[in-house]
């Protein structure tokens, strides 16, 4: 089947480039030694995850329960639920749990370590556990020398249960606001001294901490030393997007993934092209600051994948996409030609999609089922 | 069921609030003496459509040919697919007409006009169809003196199709840069003079042209004449959203939507605290510009709905919601509280999930599926 008989908007993933992207970090962590545990939550395929699973048990990471059971039932072991977890999700994981799954549970407060131990407690329950460092005051966590780890920690470990050790992620990798090898080798660095520092505060203090986990995709990319660490996490990698290009992670041409659309019609006043992808296909995220001038809601290609230099998704409506040229005019192109977007946040466009059309060029040669939900 | 047993995210759609809204504007048009055509792309939802539908049959508006099909499925006979129709949906179009879907299409080109002329005459069938007309350079369509107009009309009655009027949206209305009843009647009155001129255009050249359909939410509450329209179309009124106050077509206690999140934990640094509701759930919408600052990514309410002022959603990651206050902090809510987010946009917070949890304050009444894809 070749994509020109796809109904649109579809997700369409380029296999070279996925293995491209998947295979750089690979060797990459490999050169320096440590392991990936790749972060599913941009992917939700259990056919991109085998792709980029160091075997068919894992690990991987995700970003909700709904991934978790997802990735269980197609067999993967070794889950690490990255977000801090709500008391009233502690059911499931344990039901997960019991049914052979090593799921880990992430927490930053003594209040969730308390909650979690009286569960567990009352349901003879022994979870792995996490504690959730704050390496760049990003988005939660506690900092390495919050007297509140060493807390967290001995209520868990007076309940009897399982502290594999830290977590953390530089999120502020996404927002610096001058992005460079230098920049994010630092803040790599940042992230990893934080992560081993309240490692060997639980290690003083009694606690065995085998698991010091850290990541994201910049810091995978640019980290220069990861002693201490023994896991680095790391989710948009696989695809790549144009936010990941924008901060010099990788290049446009490595972008895998793109929202195939066709063009419905061609505004008289601006010769603007309106194309059948708005924020339902592409969504509203805006990219980097200072940036959606340039590429909009994505960057255009023809059906084949090469850019269109200069054109841009202006405006989008529920399902309608405006796309405009920087300078000048768009081309004329007829109705019901195909294009291609390049997202600006592949996370957030492959959401919106149930499945991934896998071509190489134009060839459709599978179909990727994604989980959704919580 | 209570809506305390909900897992998170979970979107709650108050069923009083709902009866309400579609009461106002029902009362509203019928004094006016105009038909309303909802719109379903909002609530994608059978059970919502039955509240608003004048009949078991439609009329009712979507905006892809998935929601056409769901609705069909469901008994709905009298379908407008309100968006530009690519040539390559146009079988799934027909198939979905030999039904007995009486389902119109829309264009706005004597090319795309052609092409479906072409189609049609190729397997023997004969569209409903729309012309869609420009009322304020907004999205697409035609100027209703483009001489265009009168080409397409010609080409679709010389290949034996079925011209059945025009439609025209006052897309506009969202970005009005200062929203007052005044200003929305004034520009539901160019919507209305744009298609009952253009229809009076097409009468004139001997087309019947007994559809003049338009609107959108402000234009049909704030409209003051709809003669010479044969019916109006809007969809976010059944929910509303932070869009809709902040226009001021409705008040803040109005927003039937809302996404049940739970507290995951608190930032010492500022007191924020973190909610499993992220941009997957809320998306990125970030409202009516200049009021950001305001309302972020959604306002905040207790688990019963009440308004906690002054705290807004200030930052999502995919499952993180950062919760701040305007001024000082916000209160300290334990770990496991549930809290309502009332949505920027309640089209894009609906779209993130499957299904309403319909309640009467705290109690789940109903389980109302969604439709999804194109």
């Amino acid at each position: 089947m070749h994509i020109d008989h796809l109904p649109t908007p579809a997700l369409l993933l380029d296999e070279a480039r996925l293995r491209r992207n998947i295979a750089r970090l690979d060797e990459r962590l490999r050169a320096l030694g440590v392991n990936l545990r790749p972060h599913c939550k941009t992917c939700k395929s259990m056919d991109a995850a085998r792709l980029c699973m160091a075997s068919p048990q894992g690990p991987i990471t995700v970003s909700s329960l709904a991934e978790a059971e997802y990735f269980a039932e197609h067999g993967v072991t070794d889950i690490c639920y990255a977000v801090g977890v709500a008391p009233a999700k502690l059911a499931r994981g344990m039901i997960l749990r019991e049914r052979g799954v090593r799921l880990s549970l992430l927490l930053d407060s003594t209040e969730n370590a308390r909650l979690l131990a009286a569960f567990a407690g009352k349901h003879g329950h022994v979870f792995d556990l996490l504690l959730e460092i704050d390496c760049d005051g990003h988005r939660s966590g506690l900092r390495p020398d919050d007297p509140e780890l060493l807390e967290c920690a001995a209520v868990l470990t007076r309940a009897g249960q399982n502290l594999l050790g830290v977590l953390t992620h530089a999120g502020s990798a996404y927002d610096l606001a001058a992005p460079s090898p230098e920049a994010f080798a630092a803040l790599a660095k940042q992230e990893r001294d934080a992560a081993v520092s309240a490692a060997q505060r639980l290690r003083a203090a009694g606690h065995g901490c085998p698991v010091v986990s850290v990541g994201s995709t910049p810091t995978a990319f640019f980290g220069r030393d990861f002693t201490g660490v023994s896991e680095v996490r790391a989710g948009v990698y696989m695809f790549q997007d144009l936010v990941m290009a924008g901060l010099g992670v990788c290049r446009v041409e490595d972008i895998a993934l793109s929202v195939l659309c066709t063009v419905i019609g061609r505004r008289k006043s601006d010769g603007n092209l309106v194309v059948d992808a708005g924020w339902t296909a592409l969504s509203r995220d805006a990219g980097l600051p200072g940036r959606f001038a340039r590429e909009g809601y994505g960057l255009v290609c023809d059906v084949d994948g090469k850019l269109l230099p200069g054109l841009r998704v202006a405006e989008t409506n529920q399902e309608h996409g405006i796309i405009a040229a920087r300078e000048g005019m768009c081309p004329p192109l007829p109705v019901g030609a195909q294009l291609r977007i390049l997202p600006t946040h592949a996370c957030a466009a492959a959401a919106a999609f149930d499945a991934y059309h896998v071509c190489r060029e134009r060839e459709v040669t599978a179909l990727w089922p994604r989980c959704r939900g919580w």
